[in-house]
């Protein structure tokens, strides 16, 4: 199920996942409503009316904004596909690994960043990690649509097998004295981000051919894992397109 | 009231919000349940042990982990005394306005990330915005204390008084064709972020010396606003840190 205005707009559009059916509220006269309709239509999709009390029947701790779409089940997507593909891509190879992140928010938040930045794809444990929920679809803005996202069984399996394949492994993590500005990031790469409550497990640290911290300007020493991705993506992203470190 | 080990053991430690109490489900046995008494008993501050259910039933929509602080009421800092003590600054005065944001969670991510970046402080419209609420203080993670937050009546009153000041007022947007990084930041200057929905009000947006965007490198055009201010923050470090855009 796919909560929220704004997912099920992409994803109508986008089409990678096929929705069967919409639900909306009845009496929404919003223009974004009128377009959902709308593209609907042109695909040929069911549009069905039903009382709010409905769908938050269905969906009842996710804010669904009066419409949600049924689409089938979220297929993953390959891992070594997503290997494959992020390798046959012209300019290197970016992946982002999810060491245990348990809260839908930020699972929702780092997909949304990861597309934002044009990484290849996203990767999480099958085990102790949030999955790919409605409420995971909804906070990630529909984002999901263009970012492939892989389980695995194993994360430092998954880390050894990337690294065989050539991949650079980094870590990030508060206490490391390298500095994201200084490390030259124009390399196939696996970012890895831990945990809220523990950051990263001992042995995938002791995967990480590099760990790398994000000065703090303030008292703080850590930042939300969303907002940590995106910081370390942007200096990616600068890295490439404009000047090295 | 202040939820959560985080945010009750930042504001223990920290001091500027006197806590008067301290609520704890019974049962806790955990490390930092016993950091937080130790800390409460240096302090003369009196922990009292009840039932979760009773923690839940005064703060309901809140993931409180069995711990709630008790201080008085939280307390804006003053909008002239914010803006005299950021020019005192040695370094250059940085503040961060968030125009109209009422999501609580995107609040408290704001306030976490502009402190840990260092900025001056953080200004926010008394009516049409998420406030400082137990929620916000939570999703700060304790943040809140090293950063100064002051409301004001009327934005736009209140950039025309900070350009008045000195400082260069800039607004980010997805449409602006100027890039974060190539824009020169080491001056005097406001960061504004607009709604959730409708991005920077018009009036807002008419003040603003100059519109910078974040490039983005997928499909999507649009970040979440505190990873947003991750990314613009983090880019204002690196420059006054390290080298100009």
């Amino acid at each position: 199920m796919i909560p929220g205005f704004h997912g099920v707009r992409e994803t109508l559009i986008q089409g990678h996942i096929k929705i069967q059916e919409v639900w909306m509220a009845e009496g929404k006269s919003s223009a974004r409503a009128g377009d959902i309709l709308r593209i609907a239509r042109e695909r040929n999709i069911p549009v069905r009316f039903k009382k709010n009390a409905e769908l938050t029947q269905i969906l009842p701790d996710v804010a669904h904004q009066g419409i949600i779409g049924f689409a089938g089940r979220f297929a993953y997507s390959d891992f070594e596909r997503m290997i494959e593909f992020s390798l046959r891509n012209e300019d290197q190879a970016l992946l982002i690994a999810a060491d245990h992140i348990t809260d839908e928010g930020n699972l929702g938040a780092l997909i949304r960043t990861g597309a934002f930045f044009g990484a290849n794809g996203l990767i999480f444990p099958k085990k102790r990690s949030a999955r790919v929920s409605a409420n995971v679809l909804k906070r990630s803005s529909g984002a999901y649509v263009y970012l492939p996202i892989a389980r695995v069984v194993n994360m430092v399996r998954a880390l050894d097998h990337l690294k065989r394949k050539g991949f650079w492994i980094i870590g990030t993590s508060s206490d490391s004295p390298a500095s994201i500005y200084s490390f030259d990031w124009r390399r196939d790469l696996v970012l890895v981000f831990g945990s809220e409550q523990r950051g990263l497990s001992r042995s995938v640290r002791e995967r990480c051919d590099m760990m790398v911290s994000i000065p703090s300007s303030g008292y703080l020493d850590s930042l939300n894992v969303g907002v940590a991705a995106g910081v370390v993506l942007s200096e990616i992203f600068r890295q490439k397109n404009l000047q090295g470190p």
